[in-house]
């Protein structure tokens, strides 16, 4: 069997999937085998794989697959039925969370996952008035859709406030304190704003971390204040934890980067290592009275499948102490950039939580003016010598550097020494 | 290890995912194991399924096992990068639908498949207003609930019909052709609304044999004749096979059965025999200006795990002749349900599609009127003697039978038997 061209792959995928299926790479690759942090092409050719967060625990972890497999020559069946697998799970989940959170509802998508978060908010609240950061991404559904600045535009029951950020604040000289208050003004704003509108307010939905805006160092105490204010209007604080979850920062939530309690916590991506998997843990009484008033049903959520993956992760992630790997990885990562930093004049800000770190490219240091294409050109060229990462951010400039979580130090030099190379040159 | 006491366990099940998880049964069951057609429970009781639609060509099937397990240790990646998998899928999936659907959009749930094909409609018409029949279900998000008669009623985007039916119709005494022409004119009634009220109009949706309706015998030619009304209103007919398709009807699609040709094809349960796989299919050019005006994009779907267990259930269907099966198992049933049906009063109308078929039960033959504890009481007999089966309909009086799709002859005479006993005793 020969191995189709790139462009004809590229044909037979517009032709079966439609136009505008956008692949990674200027040059796509054509990936067939994957093994821890590894990704193999069908040319037998190796890459790092210093972007995906999904299989958080590597490619094919054999505990994943061994339980996978288990499970489906087993027994997978919907939750009209009693089975121990999903309450063992949904145990051990809602222990690694704040006290308060004790009871889950399982979904099969982060969309999923936040669709009940807006309705469990609105159940709770009686509200309908949501906030969310701009340049946020919660999900592709028509009402989770509305929680991006894209979208929500013309929403009333939607309304948004800037990222808050030290490295394109708001407002020019303000120490850190100014700042936070600043953008914490902003909220209150916008909460004042759905009361002279008549919308009674429902809550904000947040990534912990703030991940598609660009991993923004947050002003000192900004999350925690925002939650506050936003419980003071009656509303009730959302943590999605889609992207910042299971360990991704160098602890086991994003939230613990900031000290915010949230009263909602929705996860996702990382949850079953690619198995749909994701869900939302809260209070019971939160639970209760979501489930009351929607009889949420899932069909494929809450299996023992979901289960027994679900649950195979949260183990390996205990068994190899990934909490701890992840910060320490992650930490050296950062300080090596950063020493990198000094003498790459586009690469203006480095920041980010354990294994999740962007890197500001600007055209300019002073001007701070974002350089997307530049930040292309570096992806390019590390996807060409065997490293594939990705940008972010609300300019497009943030190169993302997101590695499954067992990547080790020595993996991690590999990429630096490639990382230098790559940025050696002009863009 | 002691197994717990189904007391210990729905209180346990109350804690960790919160009240109002309903359970099937008034002595719900404890499952452990499935295999075929056939689960056990944690006491080694084995139950004949007559109710599980997802693992449709039975439960632990090898062949789905095995794609399974060799994806899952090979490589289940997000869709960014080329990969042959899904597009092989792709064209297998769409080879079996009408001509004009040649264009696959994958996702994780049927309501993720509803999402689609509602942003779909919206996006090929420019319209907003969606019809849907009374009673029915597509989906548990924000929007998808809207297409619903308890969450639809005060939404303006969003009008019923009554569910169209020989057995209680909207007027007594019509022939056929009259009948089909009332419910037409309700419908266009409907369009007309959304026209009188400034609402530009979207299409209709509706399950293929409209199955959380109670599967009504549909008056002929009402699909055909509504889709043409539909688009001449210039919307697009949606036809939701999530329920209705993969042979389940003894036809591929349910679409078949009225013969009416959709726009927009849903579908999911039974798609990946529970792994979360469901989608949408329709034109190139409707697909395309969907991802267009939505830059659609679905962490979970379109990876190689979906493609290859999906692929290893149409196989399974193909190989296993399952399409000429459940048309002859399932006609096979009907008829035998149909002659108990004569000395039954209860039972006034059995009727059905393939391996799916509801059987009226009502106090009084003459009335009509729906005696849904009496329904609740004959699914809680068979349960105990170990044959699980369920209830639907807009009056939840209609006794469910939906097994697996690898019913087998004798496994229906098992069922008969145990059928004529439960009903041989008054509720």
């Amino acid at each position: 069997m020969t191995t189709p061209s790139t462009q004809d792959l590229l044909a037979r995928r517009e032709r079966l999937l439609g136009a505008g299926v956008a692949t990674f790479y200027e040059n796509p690759v054509h990936i067939v085998r994957g093994e821890g942090v590894w990704l193999y092409d069908a040319d037998g050719r190796r890459y790092l794989d210093l972007y995906n967060n999904v299989p958080c625990v590597g490619h094919a972890h054999p505990r994943v697959v061994e339980a996978m497999q288990r499970q489906t020559e087993t027994l997978n069946v919907h939750s009209r039925y009693l089975h121990e697998g999903i309450l063992d799970y949904a145990e051990h989940l809602t222990s690694l969370h704040a006290d308060h959170i004790t009871t889950a509802v399982f979904t099969c998508s982060g969309t999923e996952a936040n669709e009940v978060a807006i309705l469990m908010a609105r159940a709770a609240t009686g509200g309908r008035g949501l906030i969310y950061t701009q340049a946020a991404y919660h999900g592709n559904s028509t009402e989770v859709r509305k929680l991006s600045r894209l979208r929500g535009d013309n929403e009333p029951e939607f309304r948004s406030i800037p990222v808050p950020q030290r490295y394109r604040p708001i407002e020019d000289g303000l120490d850190d304190s100014a700042l936070t208050d600043a953008y914490l003004s902003r909220l209150q704003a916008e909460i004042d704003g759905f009361a002279a509108d008549g919308i009674p307010f429902a809550g904000m939905m947040a990534c912990s971390i703030l991940a598609n805006e660009g991993l923004p160092d947050i002003p000192p105490g900004f999350m925690g204040r925002a939650a506050d204010l936003v419980r003071e209007a009656g509303g009730v604080f959302i943590a999605d934890e889609v992207q910042a979850g299971f360990a991704r920062s160098g602890n086991w939530w994003g939230y613990e980067t900031t000290g915010v309690t949230p009263d909602i916590v929705s996860m996702g991506k990382p949850m079953g290592n690619g198995l749909p998997l994701a869900g939302v843990v809260a209070s019971r009484e939160m639970v209760d009275t979501f489930r009351q008033r929607t009889r949420y049903f899932n069909t494929f959520a809450s299996s023992p499948l979901q289960a027994a993956v679900g649950q195979a992760v949260l183990d390996v992630i205990e068994d190899e102490g990934l909490v701890e790997s992840v910060a320490d990885v992650g930490g050296y990562l950062i300080d090596n950039l950063r020493s990198l930093q000094e003498s790459c004049e586009p690469m203006s800000d480095v920041r980010g939580h354990g294994l999740f770190i962007g890197m500001e490219w600007v055209k300019d240091r002073e001007s701070k003016e974002p350089d997307p294409e530049g930040a292309e050109v570096i992806v390019n060229r590390l996807r060409d010598t065997g490293f594939l990462m990705g940008r972010a951010g609300e300019h497009g400039n943030v190169l993302k550097v997101r590695p499954p979580l067992v990547l080790k130090r020595e993996q991690a030099d590999m990429f630096l020494e490639a990382f230098e190379t790559a940025i050696a040159e002009p863009t």
